[in-house]
């Protein structure tokens, strides 16, 4: 049995819906932000980050979005969320995965997190006042260059587009019209009638 | 035959160095960040976020350190730069290199490159001041909890290690004492004694 660490609204709803979708045997427990449940010492000794995602598997504990969703997608291939066999095709899911995990998912972070690299207010204004033409250049190369179709990376629904998914919900609030990215919304509207991103939106949502 | 696209003194040395270990036929082609060279429509059509590193396979191009890492490891086995059939033990080094890519290399990159995410001189200047510290408590995280020794993932070198070294190498620039941090510091002087690392430095000094 797994059990999974997350908070609502946060990237960890990437890994919560792949649970779901793999027919994993897990547990959900919820942080709550508010009352700083992540920097609390039970937590820290989960995960010494004080963020979530985090993992807990049998042969110890996972943290970081695309780790945890590649050993999901392994560890139950019946489910078929990576091609297996194909060091290639893995490679561009994790390529993707990367570009949302290091580059997109900071864009969007210079909003609410700005203080991670900042201390003085003005700064933050700045980073502030720079993430929607930020993340508008990420969703366009997303929807000009990376975008396959149906899926994000083709034919097949893979981890990538959960990923996808959590970091698209984020647009409007980062000032940024999700309508001039017509495959993105089509997706994350796709993507909002799958039984498993029901579920996991409505736990995450109670 | 691979071509390996790099930039002296970035990121790239990790799947420069991996390249090396792997055995794989392949040719490095240097750009030069001083001449704009990765804002070059050739170089953008190979990959249209202008940076570095990617890899041209006969399947296709690939970019993103993590993705490029693991594609070598899994194409070229006996190298063995990570563990086969251990879905665990991979997402544990998956874990770390996406914790290289999202916070470590991020947190170092807003001493050089703080103009992607704020425009104005004062906002660059309060997110250099935070660059040390920032930096210092990544490797205390690295250094404390998920250094096992003698490699970063324990007994077995793997795909990890020149990313780690790849990163450690910036710490004196990035206003961090090496020192305060003996197990990187040592890895990052065994690291050195390498020859696929002997060899890649060599060449990207040439």
């Amino acid at each position: 049995m797994l059990t999974f660490f997350y908070a609502p609204g946060t990237i960890a709803l990437a890994s919560h819906v792949a649970l779901e979708e793999s027919g994993a045997d897990y547990e959900s427990k919820r942080l709550n932000f508010a009352t700083n449940d992540q920097r609390k010492p039970d937590y820290l000794a989960v995960n010494p980050k004080g963020r979530v995602p985090a993992l807990v598997t049998g042969q110890g504990i996972l943290t970081e979005t695309p780790a945890i969703l590649v050993y999901i997608a392994q560890m139950y291939p019946k489910a078929q969320l990576i091609p297996h066999n194909d060091p290639f095709r893995l490679a561009e899911i994790q390529s993707l995965n990367s570009y949302l995990c290091s580059t997109v998912h900071v864009a969007h972070a210079h909003r609410p997190r700005g203080s991670r690299w900042a201390d003085d207010e003005s700064a933050l204004e700045s980073m502030k006042k720079k993430v929607p033409q930020n993340m508008g250049e990420c969703f366009d190369l997303i929807e000009n260059t990376y975008f396959k179709g149906p899926w994000v990376m083709g034919a097949d629904y893979t981890i990538a587009d959960p990923y996808l998914f959590t970091i698209a919900k984020w647009l409007e609030a980062d000032g940024v019209d999700p309508g001039r990215f017509p495959k993105v919304l089509e997706h994350r509207s796709r993507m909002s009638q799958r039984p498993a991103v029901k579920t996991v939106l409505g736990r995450e949502q109670a």
